[in-house]
């Protein structure tokens, strides 16, 4: 069975303190909608291990699936494996795959300390290994911890598509030149009328010369051209209306 | 008494399909950073009134204040306001002040029933009023709720900054150009000795050839020159045995 809704656990001080815009979770995001899994919130904590612990917990709970971005290197400030460990109750402990992966890439004699230190995982955690590092991220019941550097983490999220899925949802967006007030009502109306179709409206510009978007969403390809072309042709005699 | 630590509250079914790059969150951590309050957390929920309500209380509980993003504007899927009011257990009213600022800016004859609706916010709401738009952002308790279109959204955060203070934070950041399991054990020595000055890094790649920063802050400036030079000369000593 696929995982059909998820949620994302960004951690990092970095992040919070405005050095570093978060890209992951866009990403993610992306993929997730391309896939048919709904993506139902997104968290970002500090490196502090109660604040994981508690958003973890909060939101494997609360969705079918965790990705984690974040906090798994070997520096001090990397505590994700241990607040995973605390969040399910299980012990850490190293794994011997790990081990025989980074030797394998750097030899016994660069094994220092603090590549061990990335060997270390959840008891009953499975790997997730990508071809950019022997430091897999891992899954643990219905969560998954995946790097925070970006490549990596694009990587990573690739290995583990096939968990995820659902009805795959198409997208229509129509161009607006006028101002929301104008249509809100007639969009209010046609939301009403197609609720298995999302409308969603996204303004670019709020003052003349107006701009924006209205965006559609939903699963059925022709239900979807259906309500697009209603909405159209309701932006087209308002726009003409206008002038 | 300036809020000292805050949260961000992201709502729109747009960031969580992956449509929409959220903007307002980073530019906001940047701005918390700038003036010396802490940002804790970023939560980002969908269009949905319970969803809101849940995340608003949680966050305003535990934080000085939360500054929201989104969901203001006149069409059927912006419902933060009512959400708010929700939250607070206060009703809504239309404001007489915002209507009178409607009708200074597009006549009366345009005031119809959807910029009406941007006109109606929860009872004791203070408004936070810009430049760009007579709708406007409101304060109720410690609760900021402002827009998501960005340049509004950053110009109603100016608006509000004199709320939001305490000790100044200064950033300096250090190039590196070795994998970070050369530099971790060092690294964790000198965070453990300067405990008032936060150490974090950051890869860039973690092959070769390798890159990332060290990004040391703190509110201390002679401090931070302090362990600044000293993780400074630590790392430049790993690079020279390294070759």
């Amino acid at each position: 069975m696929r995982h059909q809704t998820a949620a994302i656990l960004v951690i990092g001080n970095e992040i919070l303190s405005g050095r570093t815009h978060e890209l992951n979770a866009h990403l993610a995001a992306q993929r997730f909608f391309d896939w048919g899994c709904r993506l139902q919130e997104i968290i970002v904590v500090p490196d502090v291990e109660s604040r994981i612990v508690a958003a973890l917990n909060q939101l494997r709970h609360g969705y079918d699936a965790v990705i984690t971005s974040g906090g798994i290197g070997p520096t001090h400030d990397d505590i994700t494996m241990q607040a995973v460990a605390v969040a399910f109750g299980v012990p850490l402990h190293e794994n011997a795959d790990i081990i025989k992966a980074m030797i394998e890439r750097f030899g016994t004699e660069k094994l220092n300390s603090a590549r061990r230190r990335m060997a270390v995982v959840p008891e009953g955690a499975k790997l997730i290994r990508c071809r950019l590092t022997p430091s897999p991220g891992i899954r643990l019941g219905n969560v998954y911890v995946l790097a925070g550097v970006p490549d990596i983490f694009a990587d990573q999220l690739e290995v583990i598509a096939q968990d995820f899925g659902g009805e795959p949802r198409l997208r229509r967006e129509i161009e607006v030149s006028l101002p929301e007030s104008l249509f809100a009502k007639a969009l209010s109306d046609l939301q009403a009328r197609y609720s298995d179709i999302e409308i969603g409206s996204y303004p670019g510009s709020c003052r003349p010369p107006y701009s924006g978007k209205i965006c559609l969403s939903g699963s059925d390809a022709q239900r979807l051209d259906e309500v697009f072309a209603e909405v159209g042709g309701m932006i087209k005699s308002l726009q003409e209306a206008k002038g």
